[in-house]
């Protein structure tokens, strides 16, 4: 059996993970039972959702055990099986871990995957994925924006939400991009269409809130919220009348302690409502979303833009540029 | 005309208000012009949103204007009229002030009461006024309880949340309330039919996270929240999957600066929802509160309690019992 490189858990993180926190290892592919099937993984999808699973938290999944490889969806070919199925040369998708070869199981979270369905297979890690489902149904489900609203979009040069924004244009919307620095806001309006792009570094909330006044000034009646923190107070000082914010991530939190929302008496004030989104509860509608987006990315009105850095040897580096924002597009590790 | 002892805002409070921010003075009534009438203000409301109104910052209703009297709801008896359909002896509610006289206006937020529709004329400004309509119309069309439901309630023992409690109590619901103190908390059971309470005092969040949980083994489906702060990210790491909640007050961010709610990430993990609610939306349909809660309040089923201070020389004190919490019951001030 071929070695296996695998990056894994050693230490739980305290705030931003270090270098130390993880281990590079080399191990056997293990002999596989009836019923497994060796996957050669090929992409790892690098998600801020992972820093929380690093955490001895309960949450909506275990965190990852330590000495275990860090947890990430991967989409491979399988190369062994002893399970009907999956037979060799399959491409698969599945939660699996940043390893250049995993064990899955028949039942498992892994399922066949056919890369003719989209142009390029690692679509299936972004737009066709977790990150553009969890804009479709974030969007449309909990944030429910009607034509003509203005939806703020918080990380907007992020994975999530450059597709938010694209959609929430497509949906006849006035959308409002907040990114960090001069390339991402230019990014925003270049290349994702939005009508105003805000660059949140160096403001405070008092600044944050004026120049979101200033971009919306009708107010805002949509948030699809990635960071939270100064962000998301800034945004609820512009809320209309029954808004609706979709909290779909807190990037700036994950590494610190929480600050938290020091503005949700704005709620009571305009009757608005924060609801939390999880992309799992929306997995059997997956389709759906994937039918509806489709001919927009054929069309280019959606632009799908993924970051791919190569090599396990460099997956502490990519995982980090999550957090410091260093990457253009969804964020993926090449392992093959 | 008869001298008008008034009770006015010198100026905005930093924090906690001040004795000295207020000022108690003694006025001419003035002279009544065409379509205006004269109140003998009897009962004031004391409620918590009255200091936000002190504040200089923008929100549902403007700032109480400086040199103004503090601005309350009032119940009175019209003593001078050149307005039709308000004559002299007529019981009249409206958004007035804390004074002795008030001049109401036709067509302005004073309106007629007939005091043979309730109890006593005080219910008015507890179960058939904005306290009353705030817990049911706040329970029922925010937070939506399922029969069985768990339901908590911070400030349980506050005019709002006492009734909270008990409507929850009437649908079928397990009711959790939070309080200050053991004898607010022995009032919660006796008094409330709260199924379990639990004192915050001496607790800090992790406490308190663990109290509710063991007083709420199934988790929490709602929470009316009035407090904020603490009491909330508590409650928050105790909800169920789609749990509702409705934000009806932040009483212990209003003097200070406010410390903001630190677990909303839970809102994700479990696709809960916090949403602000405001008794004004629901005007329209405070007859149908009324209705639904007056069998209740005549057979027992809901205690309506009330603490009535008098004089408007203690205005300063009756209102700090709502921060203080030395309340028990609905907060009145009796004018006359």
């Amino acid at each position: 059996m071929p070695d296996n490189r695998r990056f894994l858990l050693k230490r739980r993180p305290d705030g931003a993970p270090a270098e130390q926190d993880f281990d590079l290892v080399t191990e056997d592919t293990p002999a596989l039972n009836d019923g497994e099937f060796l996957i050669r993984n090929h992409y790892a999808s690098l998600d801020p959702a992972i820093r929380g699973w690093m955490d001895d938290a309960e949450s909506y999944m275990p965190p990852i055990p330590l000495g275990a490889p860090v947890r990430a969806t991967t989409i491979g070919v399988v190369e062994d099986s002893k399970a009907d199925g999956f037979e060799k040369g399959q491409w698969v998708m599945g939660l699996n871990g940043i390893e250049e070869y995993s064990v899955g199981t028949l039942g498992g979270f892994t399922q066949p995957i056919d890369p003719a369905m989209v142009p390029e297979v690692t679509n299936f890690l972004s737009l066709f994925g977790a990150v553009g489902m969890t804009a479709y149904f974030g969007l449309f489900e909990v944030c429910k924006p009607g034509k003509g609203d203005t939806v703020l979009v918080s990380g907007a040069a992020g994975a999530v939400g450059s597709i938010v924004g694209q959609l929430a244009k497509i949906h006849g919307c006035r959308t409002v991009g907040i990114a960090g620095g001069p390339e991402k806001c230019a990014r925003l309006k270049d290349r994702y269409g939005f009508d105003a792009v805000i660059d949140y570094r160096g403001k405070d909330v008092d600044a944050l809130s004026k120049a979101i006044g200033e971009a919306a000034p009708d107010g805002v009646d949509v948030i699809f919220e990635n960071v939270g923190g100064d962000i998301l107070d800034a945004g609820l000082n512009n809320i209309n009348r029954h808004a609706r914010i979709g909290l779909c991530g807190l990037i700036s939190e994950y590494n610190s302690d929480a600050v938290g929302a020091r503005n949700i008496w704005q709620l009571i004030v305009h009757r608005a409502s924060i609801t939390g989104l999880l992309v799992a509860d929306y997995v059997e509608r997956f389709g759906e979303g994937a039918q509806a987006m489709a001919p927009w990315a054929a069309d280019g009105r959606i632009k799908i833009d993924e970051h791919i850095d190569e090599g396990i040897e460099n997956a502490y580096d990519a995982f980090m540029r999550l957090f410091s924002g260093s990457n253009q597009g969804k964020m993926i590790l090449k392992l093959a």
